[in-house]
This record gives structure tokens, C-alpha cells and sequence, in this order.
């Protein structure tokens, strides 16, 4: 699927430059997307209407074959090998010029060494922080939304698996047990990873985080768990073809939990429907964060829009753009831009305390020519 | 284990800056190391003697507790939340201003947006290029040494288990055949990443590799695998608690190679016997590496070292350090500088040419006081 990159000929044409480069490895997914081409260590994509290449001698086969470039170039052919950063910017102006280049526009975190390489030789660098390719890649194209669908169906299934142990599980003295061992966050989680990985998906973390851990959203959680508190599932598995991402959080508890704990379920479900109900074409990110802020702060609970320095409460945004990055644009937080078709956004109101815990509910969503499809088919049940 | 950071102070004091910044997630690996914090998101780690974070509010009770800073600040100290590139900026400048610091080393990949912003309010940025973290980071404490010894004991695990399902295959038209259906390079990566996420180990990528895949050092392998056509598998697995990586590969045959193959295999064995009995502290990487050339080239085969543009031969270089990356400092390549007690390696000299196939054998070594113990246990065996 050739990525439709009008906006960024528009982009340099504005700007009044002649190409835009990325100088990066391919975890930077503007990289990737541009680039179409999977590589561990750092390489130049040149984009000036058409695409090109340079990579070292040993990626240059792989990239003839693999890559959507239009061109591929390797450092033989600029005389490089090994060698000192000067002979890098040397063989990278060469490549520039060879292009007919001598202005660019590079991304907000390009490499300040390479950028001032290039000005010492007379090539106008500038970083542009509208993140134009990031931009580009938040619209996606059917076969993307189709990626991202399927590492969905993917992470329900694993869900499933820990929801399972969780039932399955029986209790003593607080803590949960399960073939006559104590489950813990680590367990379930080697067990939500090998069901992905059985799907040929891949994560680098996954949240399974118990009362206080869960009380702070990016805690992963350790340790036994234990019942009567809540359990906060967030999987966020890429598909290892594709490299697309799904996102999805569950909220359990084994046997009831504290009042509190139950309150804060029912309001983080409400709040989640708040933003669904508003998620449309022309409304903004921060008009549907601000759908969530007010469900929590008509129940009197904190948040970061009343209170920037609160450390309980909703202390986070309510969602972000998901492809080949699990946190892409657009934010659903202040600020946050007008949502357009073909958009793909987590839904992610949450509340926490670590005198209650945490609760967050998380669904995928794509936002459709008059609303928004929920791509994920998975229930909500607090109490197991 | 908390690093040594000396060199880290006199760098600062000879180049007469205030600090040194990062500017980056922990994907980073300077960054993990310098601040001992593991994020998804970008952060600010800053060295000034002493370390200091600027995390957002999302972060800053998980940095608090487990980060190794002297101090963390938030955002939200600094008036901002999700602003303008612009508001950022002015953040950033305070919170050095409030370090007393109006100069700044940083990392040759820091970003150019962050660096023109600060420079634009008057503090001064400086790239980098000797790698100075970088640097530090490739001597390696006891602990470190111990972690990664760990991770190629899972390794060592999981190329048993890939070794197995080779041997345990029959034949049909050339086609490896196991439990009734072809077996794949997929399958074959499955099994290798399921036995590492049982002892918790991790991996972005398997080369699991056959004849013309193999001839592409970077080709990852896809597709059925071939009796009588060189393998090569190559495992780079993560400790998942501790970040740390082993690498090891090896190469088999199910039925005799061709002839060639098996000469190339022997004369690789012999040039990675060669380039260990080389490794001792004071030696350079460099001198490792022509060590592999010279059994190559007195062979009549092509190097890079002969010949820059060749595309067949040995056309890597001969190994890397390697830690929180796998890819790391210091490089057996040419410009490769000294080794020192401390460094951990990779040797592992190959050759490639689609009309043979491939041939690699990859072993893990610590550089010791006077030469270096072989971390690696596994067997070379060709032919299974």
C-alpha cells in the first residue's frame, strides 16, 4: 500500500525546500512509512517528490528488494565506509547534491549532529515541528484500517486468555491462585504474550497491574494479585508483518471491590460512551477530551483540565492515533486537532488513586465519513 | 548497579559545557543508562554532575520511584501540559536555567528541534560525535556482564530447540518436512521466540535463513526450508527485566551442503578462531577485524576491505559490542578502537553470494584482564 504523500509535496513546496530527509533506523515509523523499508541501524531517505535511498553495503540488496524507494544509493558509491562523522556529512552533502538538493526540511527530532554537518557545508536545515509525515500517516487507508482490525482480533483473544485465568482462579487469604500457585502479574502476562505471539504478534509491554500498581496508568504491574481489587489489562500487540498496532484495556476484579472502586467503573464506562458519542468528522481532540473531563468533574472528581499538578483522578488524555506507532497523532487531549476519516484512536477515560486503585476502560475506534466504527468486540465486566 | 559516570564529568569539564542532555525515550539506550528510567515517551534526563529528569505528569510518580535522578521534576512545575513546540522549549530552558546551566553537550542523534530552540533562547548546544555515553556504556560492570550471560543461557535454549526441530525433519523433494507439514522459516522463528518468552526473554527479530535468504546477512528468512542448502539462524534475544541482549548464530545443513558451502564453513570457523585468539585488551577492533580478512583474502575470497563495492564475501564487518543494544560499541570493524577489559563482543565473520548461499558462526565473548572468556555454549555442527 504506496502511502499517498501529496501533503508533504505541498509541504516542501510551501516551505520553499527542495526534499525532506530522515535520518533514523526503522522503530521511527515516519521512517518506515516513507521509506518502506525495515532496518535496525540508521539510514538517509531522501524524499523530493520521488524517494530515495541511502543505506550502508550490507542493506543494499534488501533494499533494492524490499524498500517503495524509487531510487537506492549506498555509501560505496560516495566513497564511504567506516569512518569519521566528517566523511558521514561529506558522503550525505555529496548524496544531497547528487539529488539537486540544498534546502531541506527534516522531522522535529532529526539528528542535530547530521543536521549541523550538512549547514557547515552550505545545505539549509531546518526541523519542522507540524510533524507534516506524521500528519500524513494519521489518515489511514482501508488496508491499513484492515492491519489494525486484525492485530484487534489478535489482542481479543489474548485478552480472553487472561480473563480466563482470572476466572479461573480461586482465593486465599487475598490472593488469587491458580494451578495451585499464586498468579501474578507476571504469569498472566507471559500468558497474553504467547497467545499474541502464537498469532504472529509481538509486544513490547503489557500492563496486568493490581491495586496500587494500577494506580498509576503506566505501572506494568508486579507481583501476586489479589482479590476484591482492581485488575487493569492494557495490551497493545503490533502484528509482526505489518508493524500496525492494536490497543485495548479491561478493568477486573475477583469478587466485588470497595465502593469506591465500583463507582469509579460505572462513571469510567459513562465517560467512555461520552466520547464515543462525540467522536466525529470536524470535532476536535480536545472536544472529546473534554466530553470525558466533564462526565468525571460533574462527579466531583479531579482532573488535569481543573488541575494541572493533581496527582489523582483522570491524570491523563482521553486517547491517541494508533498505526505503526501505539501513541500516533491525533491527541484526544487539549489541543488536540479536527478528527477526519480514516483517523484510528483509542477511547481511554481512567481514574486513579492509590487509596482506590485504578479503572480504565479503552476501546479502538475509526472514525468513519459520519461517526466512528468500534473496532473492538470485546465485553465489559468488572466483577469476575 | 549504578554506572560509573566519570568520564561523563571530565568530558563535561573538557569541553566547558554545564551539562549534558537527553532528549529521548528509553528505546534509548544512553538514555535508560544515564537515567535508569524505562518510558515510552520522550523525557529530559540531564547530567550535571548530578542527574536530573523533566518528565510529564504521567510519568512522574513511576520516575520518582524508580528512576536512579537525584531529582525529577514535572511539567506542570514549569507551567506546561500538551502546549506549542514554542512552550516546550521555553520549559526546557527553564528547568537548565534552574540547574545553572547555560551550556550543553549532547548526544550526536539528539533532536535538531529541541537544539534550535534552546539555542534560540541563548543556551548553547553542542553535538557530540565521540559517543561519550556511548562509551561508558560499553565497559561493563560484574552485574552487566552477569545479565547478559543470562540472556545467552536463553539463547542457547532457544537455538536448541530450533536445532531440534531441524533434526527431527524429514525430507520430501527437498523440502524439510515436520509433523506432517513443511517446515518454514516462520515456524522455526515461532518456536525460538515462544522458548525465549518462556524465560522471559524477547526479540524484535529472528533470522531463521536458507540458501539465497541466507546469502543477504539482514534477510530475515521466509518461506519453506531446503534439505542440502545452508541455514543460518541468528538470535538476538532482550532479558526482558534487566534489557540486556546476547547474540549467537549458527549455521546448519539438513544433508550435505554443496561443497562449497562446507569449505566456506570450515574457513569461517577458522577465521572466528582467528579473530578470538586476536582478542585481548589493547588490541583494536580493527586488528580483530583484519584478522578475519586475512583467513578470507589468503583464501581467494572477496572482502569489503579489498574491495568496497563487492557485494559478495564477507561484507560485514566482524562484530560489535554489544548490552542494552545489540548493536553497541566498541566496533570490530575497520577504525575499531581499543578493547578493554570490561567490553562484551560479538565475533562473527560470514560469507555470502546467492550462488551459495550463506555461511555465519557468531560466538559472545568478554574482553578479560588478559584476553577474553567465550560466554557462549553451544555446539558447531554442520551437517544435521
Amino acid at each position: 500500500m504506496d502511502p499517498d504523500l501529496s501533503a508533504l509535496d505541498s509541504f516542501l513546496a510551501d516551505a520553499g525546500d527542495d526534499g525532506y530527509l530522515i535520518d533514523a533506523d526503522s522503530s521511527d515509523s515516519d521512517q518506515r512509512y516513507l521509506s518502506g523499508f525495515d532496518a535496525h541501524d540508521p539510514f538517509f531517505t531522501l524524499f523530493t517528490g520521488e524517494t530515495h535511498l541511502l543505506v550502508s553495503g550490507l542493506e543494499y540488496g534488501r533494499a533494492k528488494k524490499e524498500s517503495r524507494a524509487d531510487s537506492v544509493s549506498r555509501y560505496a558509491d560516495y566513497d564511504y565506509q567506516y569512518g569519521s562523522p566528517e566523511e558521514r556529512d561529506r558522503m550525505l552533502a555529496d548524496f544531497l547534491v547528487d539529488h539537486g538538493v540544498s534546502s531541506l526540511s527534516v522531522p522535529a527530532r532529526f539528528p542535530l549532529a547530521s543536521a549541523d554537518g550538512l549547514r557547515e557545508r552550505d545545505i539549509g536545515v531546518e526541523a519542522e515541528t507540524d510533524g507534516v509525515l506524521t500528519g500524513i500517516r494519521a489518515t489511514k487507508t482501508d488496508a491499513e484500517i484492515e492491519s489494525i482490525r486484525d492485530a484487534q482480533r489478535a489482542n481479543e483473544r489474548a485478552m480472553e486468555r487472561a480473563e480466563t485465568l482470572l476466572r479461573e482462579a480461586s482465593v486465599e487469604d487475598g490472593l488469587l491462585i491458580h494451578d495451585g500457585r499464586e498468579l501474578t502479574s507476571e504469569r498472566v502476562r507471559r500468558e497474553i504474550e504467547i497467545a499474541l505471539l502464537e498469532r504472529d504478534h509481538a509486544l513490547d509491554e503489557t500492563i496486568v497491574a493490581c491495586g496500587i500498581d494500577a494506580a498509576d496508568p503506566h505501572d506494568g504491574g508486579s507481583g501476586p494479585l489479589r482479590s476484591n481489587e482492581t485488575i487493569v489489562i492494557d495490551v497493545f500487540p503490533k502484528n509482526k508483518a505489518t508493524n500496525y498496532h492494536a490497543d485495548m484495556t479491561r478493568t477486573f476484579s475477583v469478587g466485588e471491590p470497595s465502593a469506591r472502586a465500583r463507582e469509579w467503573y460505572d462513571l469510567t464506562a459513562e465517560a467512555k460512551e461520552a466520547a464515543l458519542a462525540a467522536v466525529e468528522p470536524g470535532v476536535t481532540g480536545e472536544e472529546v477530551h473534554d466530553a470525558v473531563c466533564d462526565v468525571y468533574e460533574d462527579a466531583g472528581l479531579p482532573t488535569l483540565r481543573e488541575n494541572p499538578a493533581t496527582e489523582t483522578g483522570f491524570i491523563h488524555s482521553t486517547g491517541h492515533g494508533i498505526g505503526l506507532d501505539v501513541h500516533e497523532l491525533p491527541r484526544l487531549a487539549p489541543g488536540g486537532a479536527e478528527l477526519k476519516p480514516g483517523h484510528v484512536i483509542t477511547v481511554e477515560p481512567g481514574l486513579y488513586d492509590p487509596e482506590v486503585g485504578g479503572v480504565r476502560i479503552e476501546d479502538l475506534v475509526a472514525v468513519t465519513e459520519d461517526g466512528c466504527e468500534n473496532l473492538t468486540d470485546y465485553p465489559e465486566e468488572l466483577v469476575l
